[in-house]
């Protein structure tokens, strides 16, 4: 077995969405070894089908398993949420972990009334994982789940404030929000949405407690490997990024995710 | 070789958007037999490398020219831009048609001035496939052309008329047409913008005038046919729908753009 704390955290998803995760779990963990591959060349995952789906990241699992891994992070919503028992099988040797179940568990602890909403792709809210995964924890809970697809393609074309990003952000929202019975807690289920975190709480509204999925399992992976002793402990931690298609397109639209400049030499190419 | 006017016209897109060009074709040909292939386990083509595009291309290709074709029509942008003299060798007994030339004719034909404008996805602006068009015919011409990404997902969310689109048509628009020397010409250089054209008509102003590729390449397509004495006589066209992925949603999302109800059961899964 590998000496404690050595290994790769990989970090799976379909294009540059995962940063957000990864650069939450760099901020957790900055000692640690991360090597990123986003598969590029086939998002987005959202609108096909789970057969397809799990396919896809069954052979990213393949890909990151080349590398000595100590955990293995599905950054992606969709893929998280029809994948994640086939990944579990192909990776049995570390743990797997996917962004649902932080963010359901967060949500269960931070709803007060029990009605939680969740936003996401169509493929993630179609699926109904987060439904199932917040209900498993808290039976009594009313989950209102909503497709917001326009956020994506804001974030990626990096309007993620002002009017245009406002107005769509309460065209998805009002409808939740201005009800009677509103919930109390809104999921982010989509690594793409913590990009317009401000847009969306304006139209929520200051009270309701925004759960951002990639926050929650950037936790979520530190308590795992501190429990396992499996944490990093100290020094310099590094970064490699694979991508699948577009290196130049992942650097432009990855440095506003990954909140640092990402140069196109650095994004490695890779077949699946 | 096949009787006059029989086998039938295939098109290919990377998703539901070519429905637009495949139902301007319906309207030139009601006589014709239609078979569409959408590759939607794979779309959108518009961020990916030119040589993955090339490589779905030329399967999609193969998947067509199983059925006996007498015309192949390539309503995908991005694919037409990089793909038409792959395309163009494998089909190589029919003709190929793509929406990059008609379009670019139709805008020299119009422009009075010589400025004109472009809009279409990441992929087709940076191939400069419709610049190069456009100045092979008018060397004079002064081409701008602009990735406006949004349309896209404002197009399938159905998002096409009302504040949100028009907010975001001027956001793309206004830097082109509120300058002293404005384009007197758009061309749609994808698939989806026709659906918008009402919200962009709007910001772009009445006196500009907007080619709709869809429409130049399906007259285009009829010449094509007629000139080569392959048009169908007359009787009932009909139309297969083929996807790679997700037939629900090419249905759903698909019938607003053919501008007729599309049955999940009328659409043929295919892997490519």
């Amino acid at each position: 077995m590998s000496t404690v704390g050595s290994g790769m955290i990989g970090v799976f998803d379909s294009g540059v969405g995962g940063l957000t995760v990864l650069e939450a779990l760099a901020a957790e963990l900055p000692s640690e070894h991360f090597i990123y591959l986003g598969d590029t060349a086939r998002l987005p995952y959202g609108t096909k089908s789970p057969a397809t789906v799990v396919r896809y990241a069954l052979q990213a699992t393949e890909a990151l398993m080349q590398h000595r891994l100590k955990c293995l992070v599905i950054a992606c919503n969709t893929a998280s949420a029809v994948s994640l028992p086939a990944i579990g099988e192909r990776a049995a040797n570390v743990p797997v972990i996917g962004v649902i179940e932080p963010g359901a568990q967060a949500a269960c602890a931070a709803s007060r009334s029990g009605r939680i909403a969740v936003i996401g792709t169509e493929g993630t809210v179609r699926g109904g994982a987060y439904r199932e995964a917040i209900r498993r924890r808290r039976a009594d809970a009313q989950v209102t789940a909503l497709p917001a697809p326009l956020f994506v393609a804001l974030a990626e074309e990096g309007l993620c404030e002002g009017p245009i990003a406002e107005a769509i952000a309460h065209h998805y929202l009002d409808p939740l929000f201005e009800a009677p019975r509103r919930p109390d807690t809104l999921v982010l289920g989509c690594t793409h949405f913590p990009m317009l975190i401000r847009a969306i709480r304006a139209a929520a509204g200051a009270d309701v407690t925004i759960v951002d999925s990639a926050r929650t399992t950037a936790r979520h992976v530190r308590r795992t490997l501190q429990e396992a002793g499996l944490a990093a402990l100290g020094g310099q931690g590094s970064l490699r990024l694979l991508a699948t298609d577009a290196p130049q397109r992942f650097a432009r639209i990855g440095s506003r995710f990954l909140e640092r400049p990402i140069e196109p030499h650095e994004v490695e190419l890779i077949d699946l």
